[in-house]
């Protein structure tokens, strides 16, 4: 059984992440900034030493490239993107990325011929530095002028327009980079980001969707009153009203939607004194899960009972939309062919829901899509302390290579 | 039986109110300003018209004075305060002074010798526009130089200096405007600021002290993690533990320490946002009784309480001091005599303690004091909708009389 060179790859692991190298022993390498640059040169670099040509498109996504012989081949896409957040880790996207090309590295040595073209691809700011997605939302026909004008209002236009002459690329080049070609499929391998695997002593996860997430601004309204004199049976407080139903809320997730979570991040309290009953919270309430229909039934369940709970206080209660996106359902095809691949390779496995956002979630819309997940350390992530184990890390590429087999063998 | 003259005092109580009404019926006639000395100079007048002079102390303490026959005859005082909160009501404050006024002159007018002099006194500042209590606090020898810094900090030292210049007093004057004389006691009469004797359809509240306050800071921290891949069973959700203490603190003390009242009126959420979960929650703990005993223990159990909640959700809590005072117990003597006098006139009575400060709370370290309450329709305060009808108005005001005439009666 073929098996991808494990310590090359783990030497292009450690060469990268010397690039933007941060004195704890993480990285920082915000997308478009002088130090993506040098990430991106160093792919540019080490890919053209393997044989193989990068080629950039209209967002700046970097692509190597083995075409097939085959005449009218579609294209298998892997990869995942080389950017991390600030003060970040050593493994988020730079895994994904690095294993797509010892992937390709692998096939060529072994002289495999493909029915399909297989292309190691890094999204640009997978992140969110400028524009979160933006090279799978470009890649994907999604990206929009509007997406340009919001990011352009919160990091300021001078900053975007900075970014963007780094990457040698323009608004315009970047609507225009929807991928045309045949596309197979986008494969990512990544890193959990929590501790499900760790935790089951599992080696690989294969992801059945990246959850959709919807948020909430629930504004509590009661009367403020003097916090001594109102007797508290006769108080209407939003706080406690707003108490009730995060304590609520949670308990109803985790008994009747999970794996679907729930987050209260945040609460403005009104008019806000130690002897004043708080007249108004506004209370932010996001949740997840991975089907618009489990979403949908969340909604209903948490926000009737913030209405009973505002009732039994004595409140009101109203729910305005703050955002969120729909789940990304990934391709039942690519699954069995990851879950093949980890068999192959005697390595166990476990279905499994993503609760961070990945290029995937852009790309199903164009390509059927799928993810693997390899285990993190204590589920530490975007944050110098991520970690995970050589031996994860290696047996992710070999799934990657054999799910790339496992597909050629379903294409003959 | 005596009675006061109700048209005369309702009278009083009119003229008052159109010093410094504002547009929707309220009054603002903050302690110092040129509206509060406009309601000051319409008392000394009224008084002067009745025939009694005004006197001013050191710290701009109004009394107009009704000698006793008797050599070395003590002081009994009655009143509260002409100041009001910026668009507060015609009633807190004004009812105690104007009633106290036609106590003086319902006992005059029956020609009775009193063997005290009786003295209806307006105190400096209750509600604290430049310091709070700042007139009682004088007069019972417990305002300090270090009051008049934070007051400074708290207002400016212009504002402070402009303010003690128009009631023509001085700090050295106010430090030095301790009571020397002999005081058999203080009697305040005040709207309740609540709708306990509303809800009981009683007339008279006896006030058996003026609760005490403790604030604290509670500071809950946890763990901040990314609010879609930390498991929620996994989670050190601060605003979790935050929010069922404030439910868990809200049942213990109504269940075990009623009429004890608590709040928790500010809550500061950090990183604070939709999709991190919570680190660190800053929540603001009041709670308020009539007994150091019972705030004790109060504290005892309610920080008891943090801490379990704490231990339950991961966290740690701390818990800082964040002022408060001692409770102000109410003479037995004096409140015997109020329900002496409520009983004399046939009005229904029940002891009660105050949930907001008075300026007998500062009285009562030089002399024993008492309070009694009238009924706020719908317990509203601090707010031009304060209100409280006529006839109990004319009820707290005999009331006052009778227990004039009750501690008279005793000392005899």
């Amino acid at each position: 059984m073929i098996r991808i060179q494990a310590a090359r790859l783990l030497d292009d692991l450690q060469a990268l992440a010397r690039i933007g190298a941060t004195e704890d022993g993480g990285v920082s390498r915000p997308a478009m900034s002088e130090i993506d640059l040098l990430g991106r040169a160093w792919f540019r670099d080490r890919a053209a030493q393997d044989g193989f040509t990068v080629q950039q498109d209209g967002a700046g996504n970097l692509s190597a490239g083995l075409r097939s012989q085959r005449a009218g081949a579609p294209t298998l896409l892997i990869g995942s993107h080389l950017d991390t957040v600030p003060d970040g880790g050593r493994y988020d996207g730079a895994l994904g990325v690095l294993s797509a090309l010892e992937v390709l590295r692998a096939v060529r040595d072994h002289h495999i011929d493909l029915p399909f073209h297989l292309e190691a691809i890094s999204f640009t700011d997978e992140e969110g530095t400028i524009l979160g997605l933006f090279g799978s939302l470009a890649a994907s026909g999604q990206l929009t002028a509007h997406d340009f004008d919001q990011a352009a209002a919160r990091v300021g236009m001078e900053t975007l327009a900075a970014g963007l002459m780094r990457l040698g690329i323009t608004p315009e080049t970047a609507l225009q980079a929807r991928r045309a070609d045949d596309l197979l499929g986008y494969v990512e391998l990544h890193i959990e980001q929590g501790r499900r695997l760790e935790r089951a002593g599992l080696r690989i996860g294969v992801v059945t969707a990246i959850v959709g997430i919807r948020a909430f601004w629930l504004h509590f309204k009661g009367e403020a009153a003097h916090a001594g004199t109102m007797p508290m049976a006769d108080r209407k407080d939003a706080l406690w009203g707003a108490a009730h139903f995060a304590q609520r809320a949670r308990q109803v997730v985790m008994e009747q939607f999970t794996p679907g979570v729930m987050n209260c991040g945040l609460a403005h309290v009104s008019p806000g004194a130690f002897n004043i009953v708080p007249d108004q919270v506004r209370l932010a309430l996001e949740f997840r899960h991975g089907a618009d229909a489990d979403l949908d039934h969340m909604q209903t369940v948490l926000l009737d009972l913030a209405q009973s709970v505002a009732d039994e206080y004595g409140l009101t209660v109203e729910a305005v939309r703050a955002g969120g996106h729909h789940p990304a359902p990934m391709d039942a095809g690519l699954m069995t062919a990851i879950e093949a691949a980890a068999d192959a390779l005697d390595l166990s496995h476990t279905r499994l829901m993503s609760f961070a956002g990945h290029d995937a979630q852009a790309m199903c819309h164009i390509a059927p899509s799928a993810m693997l997940f390899v285990p993190s350390v204590a589920g530490i992530s975007h944050n110098p302390r991520e970690f995970t184990r050589d031996d994860d890390v290696v047996n992710g590429a070999n799934v990657l290579l054999h799910t790339v087999l496992e597909m050629a063998k379903r294409a003959r």
